[in-house]
């Protein structure tokens, strides 16, 4: 990490920038959870650059309600929408369940969420097998996995379980140990009793106890990461209205978190930058803090 | 529970009301947990009623910086002094450590933490021997414990020690599990192995857990329940400042959670409600939701 320093973010135009190639693809989430979608993004499109927004001033969403969540994240958008990008990926999946028509409704820019993504690769996968999602509170609570399920087949029966947990186990580095694997058991239990086609990994942090949750649920149910489905949902729209980068015919692939991708926080910078190390094996090489609220009347000072 | 509505603050004038020993007696946390201190106060003092603030749309505070914990705390302060209390607790571990000057500067009224009444009673039952504090993150970084112990005997030894699952833990309603035993004698393995002569319980939701706590450390060293600490300096405070309720002569005692105990929340009132009956064995009989932030330009709407 060379540079974590407080700014006031610049604001560019966005009207010029919308349907430019070469902008980056901005990735907002509740905190530090997002950073599995910028990995699964840039796995998928080595090519393409990246600003990421972890509001890690009013983390977490997944107890909040749905008007905070809509507030919060229309603000996340619109930082990131005056920042000047060609698409928003909402990596959180409570905003995505929670606030994806008011998100759609603020700003001008294609928006993608994690929920529809995760929906689809799962009722794949699982047939006319019953399908389970992991989540937070909130997200369980807007019953927007089963929704999106039901959209694609209403037969499907869904099995919906919060796991508060999961996200302090990950944070702590405490995947690999034996009280996660304790509190994965209490957690899955109703999943195991059942014949489950695919376990939807509903949060951003989920991803990270994936080899422990594999493991407590048994072979017979994959895992579908919501961030790895949105990154194949945003490769295929890029492709199909002509925005993936021209990097990509150039042959240039990039190292994850290099000086290419700018990572903004709106608190706690170098927790941010610890975490990342732990979850990516690598901390941003250009980390910033900002603030995003009041965005409308936002200025450099 | 009678009522959960959405409803702006009235603003009352806090200038009057200084020194009237009817007034509430205000509290604060980010979230759910001061409810411990609120319990506390209760029982201490029976003929008081209180106004509790949970910051329930900000929460965690614990994982937060410095300027945004003293941002909340002010706005928080200024909330509750505009409502019209006789003397403000800052339930909140993570706000006591690092915001209490912040907040002093910011409202006329007296401010009372719980880290120095915590500190105060670790040193008396200690004695010689080395002091344990276990807390959020942000109040281990901040040494405020440390610093407080020190100022009262800067020969004693202070191991610190973040847990952050014991939040999660307390709101699941799992104190009592094989998972949250294994989860403490994780956390509690570097005050096993020490001559501990006390080990502060430093955050809210901490006192939830105590049993458990007790257990894993084991008897030679008792815990100290900053919260509780804090009731009897407010105790102390109100008597020698001729603040006490008239109530206290008539010998009037009164429920916890009743209807003269008001319970406000900046989001999610229903989860803060179930979460109250869990910790307290009743939700509030008044419980609101409110905004507290831009609170110099409050208006009733």
């Amino acid at each position: 990490m060379e540079t974590i320093e407080i700014v006031k973010s610049e604001i560019r135009n966005p009207q010029s920038a919308i349907r430019n190639s070469n902008l980056p693809i901005g990735i907002f989430d509740s905190g530090v959870g997002g950073l599995t979608v910028y990995r699964a993004l840039h796995e998928r499109l080595p090519h393409e650059h990246f600003v990421y927004l972890g509001d890690t001033a009013r983390v977490p969403y997944g107890t909040k309600s749905l008007s905070t969540v809509e507030r919060y994240a229309i603000e996340n958008a619109k930082f990131l929408e005056g920042h000047g990008i060609k698409l928003l990926v909402v990596a959180c999946n409570t905003a995505s369940a929670l606030a994806l028509p008011a998100i759609r409704a603020a700003v001008r820019i294609t928006v993608v969420g994690v929920i529809d993504p995760g929906a689809r690769a799962a009722v794949e996968i699982a047939g006319a097998r019953k399908i389970g999602v992991i989540a937070t509170e909130a997200t369980v609570q807007s019953g927007a996995y089963a929704s999106a399920i039901a959209r694609i087949n209403p037969t499907i029966e869904v099995i919906e379980r919060a796991c508060p947990l999961f996200v302090p186990l990950a944070e702590e580095g405490w995947a690999d140990t034996e009280v996660a694997r304790a509190v994965a058991a209490e957690y899955l239990q109703d999943f195991t009793k059942e014949d489950i086609g695919a376990l939807v990994l509903g949060c951003t942090h989920y991803p990270i106890l994936r080899d422990l949750i594999g493991d407590v649920i048994g072979r017979s149910a994959p895992l579908i990461d919501s961030g790895e489905a949105a990154a194949g949902e945003v490769e295929a729209l890029l492709e199909s209205s002509g925005l993936s980068s021209a990097q990509a015919e150039r042959g240039t692939e990039r190292q994850l978190c290099d000086d290419l991708d700018h990572f903004y926080v709106t608190d706690a910078a170098e927790r941010f930058a610890k975490v990342a190390e732990r979850f990516l094996g690598a901390a941003p090489s250009v980390l910033e803090a900002v603030e995003v609220w009041g965005h409308d009347e936002l200025r450099t000072h």
